[in-house]
């Protein structure tokens, strides 16, 4: 029997609005604390979690990140309390089990034992590596999420989804394992690169269109606000990792973005806590997921942000799903060109012309259908805020749907 | 709201007893059948455990075992429904995640997906490794037991502990994932050495005196006969794991060894089932493991097997609890004998006095006592069938009772 609940308070704090959000799935139950200035009182916050114990602490870490942060990050500790801090190296081709094992073993010789707890800063390679540790090491210790990209904080932080990447495949390894607790503060986007942020907002678009229409309404009426200057950045990623950088290139005032933050994680966490293990309603949360896995395969994960694969992938499901007259033509163009206006969301081929792309494309998406052994779930839009999974996707249905996506890619 | 229960039937199958014990623990149920001849009919077995659906299967062995038994292993599959076999080399030093990777990338190559079933066909290593890997290649798919080891077949195929070694410890890497079922095929034991054979005894004679003083009583009367002429076989291992041979030194007819395998199996089953991680009474299934593993340590896991380093063990427990006249010196002596009597257990010394070698082993159990951050957990005899925990034992009541220890293993 699961329970499901997903409830929000947010309070007033020195001016500023900290939003909580509580996950409660079968398994686990946590709050996602999210506001500006959340790391000037972590040590107290953390505190609060284990009442009359002081567990170890360790955080693990990008060598990036740290340099940027690490002295708002120790400010509230104690001088007798100071965690140890373990690194990461940045990028993917270190998301493997070869790093956790480097980990648990520095874990082990400075002492963690079943009562510590770790602290996983960083962007979601951080949070998604520290929280297998955290299943694995002496058979499951506690872990506290603190992510540092938009894309960790609306999205990975969260559901319990951790694990790493085998040769064969992408996350092939990992566990269900939820944190003790997340915080999210916004101020650690401020040195986010400009195309990090945009591919994550692109997440927040898709809560948007899956579930929440003010999320929408509010990422349409803000663009400009939230989009800043920085509408020219450079984009797409070299496998190098997502690497922090002290510019303000691109960023909306903190109230803005914390209020798109906690739209999309209250998204997730209702439909996260309704369905932990995706059998079912979690399956929305895939939306644009289909495409956008096979354009990251096809173009090797390097050309695109994981953002930017699902935002191309999103515009295949919509076109899909206007094909079917499922939406209208007047919430396609809005949902499209939402998309669109966070971008620019980089262009690619995956073969010599568009047909053949396409083709590529839909041959990779049967690929992951067999891995999973039966039908292909498809989530359709049938409106702003509504969605529809189908299991009856045809292949020359996905072949029209990328085919447009890829005439849409050379219109903008 | 932990439900416990572990119930127990026997059926009488071509002449076989078949026992079939249920474990029920908080987040799994499955039961452990015991019998000679299991594996003739482990297609259909298997079969009854995924009604209407095929899923496909990986057997997971050590060459030896393969090499040994295949060909009954294989005899009750069609032709058409062969399962793939993967390798994990026998011994300790590739109980590591480098040997788990390389499994998960054998497996994502060969197509295994969510439905799969891995069986564990082997002794504690292989059951550890591969509870472990299907626990997390894709977040977790189901796992069969199939122990061919005595070991394995009354304690590690059972409780859900799986996990590989770092080099800073033993088991510092794991999960709690419980089996689909267990089948333990009596007749494997055939072909175990005789050392392994009766180290492995030893760990049912710790289920006699911790819990069950009908399994002690039948080990007492039946000693002889479970023994046979296997008394001065080689003893120890040298880290090279257990290589099963073809040799019958030691076995005695399959009705006894199933009787005890069965009532052994009872005890854990009953103790996990009532407490699955380990938080109250499942601390009595270590009854002789706390000086066991100093042993274990003190000798790098070379000297001894597992169940000959508990069996010295379970002696200075003994002493420790005789020394609080907790049991009856009648009780103390037959007990004692009854370890004694299924040795030869190897002596052993960890330093050049007696004094020292009690000294160094104290010292490495604080080490343990430290790691797990809080009181030391020890589990002394206070008859035959009945433990308590004490939390108050001191340094010098280990010195004393790992010197009682060595002064036994110089008389006999």
């Amino acid at each position: 029997m699961h329970t499901a609940c997903a409830t929000m308070f947010s309070v007033r704090y020195h001016n500023l609005t900290v939003s909580s959000i509580r996950v409660t799935t079968a398994s686990a139950a946590y709050s996602v604390t999210i506001a500006p200035g959340l790391l000037r009182r972590l040590y107290p916050r953390l505190r609060k979690l284990t009442p009359g114990k002081t567990p170890r602490l360790f955080v693990v870490t990008s060598p990036a990140i740290w340099a940027l942060w690490h002295d708002r990050f120790l400010a509230s500790f104690p001088s007798n309390q100071q965690p140890t801090t373990l690194f990461l190296p940045s990028g993917e081709s270190h998301k493997r089990l070869a790093t956790v094992e480097s980990l648990a073993q520095q874990l082990a010789l400075a002492g963690a034992d079943r009562d510590s707890i770790l602290l996983a800063f960083g962007g979601g390679i951080v949070g998604d590596v520290t929280g297998f540790l955290a299943a694995i090491y002496m058979r499951g210790i506690r872990y506290v999420g603190l992510p540092t990209t938009v894309l960790a904080q609306v999205d990975s932080s969260l559901g319990g989804k951790t694990g790493v990447n085998l040769l064969a495949g992408k996350n092939l390894i990992g566990a269900f394992h939820h944190p003790l607790a997340v915080f999210s503060d916004i101020d650690l986007l401020r040195t986010l690169p400009a195309a990090e942020l945009r591919a994550g907002l692109q997440e927040a678009i898709k809560s948007g269109i899956i579930r929440d229409p003010a999320l929408f309404r509010f990422m349409e009426k803000n663009a400009d606000e939230i989009l800043g200057q920085g509408a020219s950045a450079k984009t797409g990623s070299d496998q190098g990792g997502i690497e922090h950088q002290p510019s303000k290139l691109v960023f909306a005032d903190a109230k803005t973005m914390a209020r798109i933050v906690t739209a999309s994680v209250k998204v997730k966490a209702e439909v996260v806590s309704q369905d932990e293990k995706e059998s079912g309603l979690r399956m929305v949360l895939n939306f644009g997921h289909t495409i956008g896995h096979a354009i990251e395969a096809a173009t090797h994960y390097r050309k695109l942000l994981h953002g930017e694969a699902v935002a191309w992938g999103s515009i295949a499901a919509l076109h899909l799903s206007l094909n079917r007259s499922l939406i209208t033509p007047e919430d396609f163009a809005r949902s499209a060109n939402l998309i669109l206006r966070y971008g620019p969301i980089p262009p690619f081929k995956v073969a010599a012309t568009p047909q053949a792309s396409a083709a590529r494309l839909v041959a990779l998406t049967s690929a992951d259908k067999k891995k999973r052994s039966g039908r292909r779930a498809f989530v359709l839009a049938t409106g702003i805020g509504r969605t529809k999974v189908a299991y009856d996707v045809t292949d020359p249905e996905l072949l029209a749907a990328a085919h447009s996506m890829f005439k849409t890619m050379q219109q903008v």
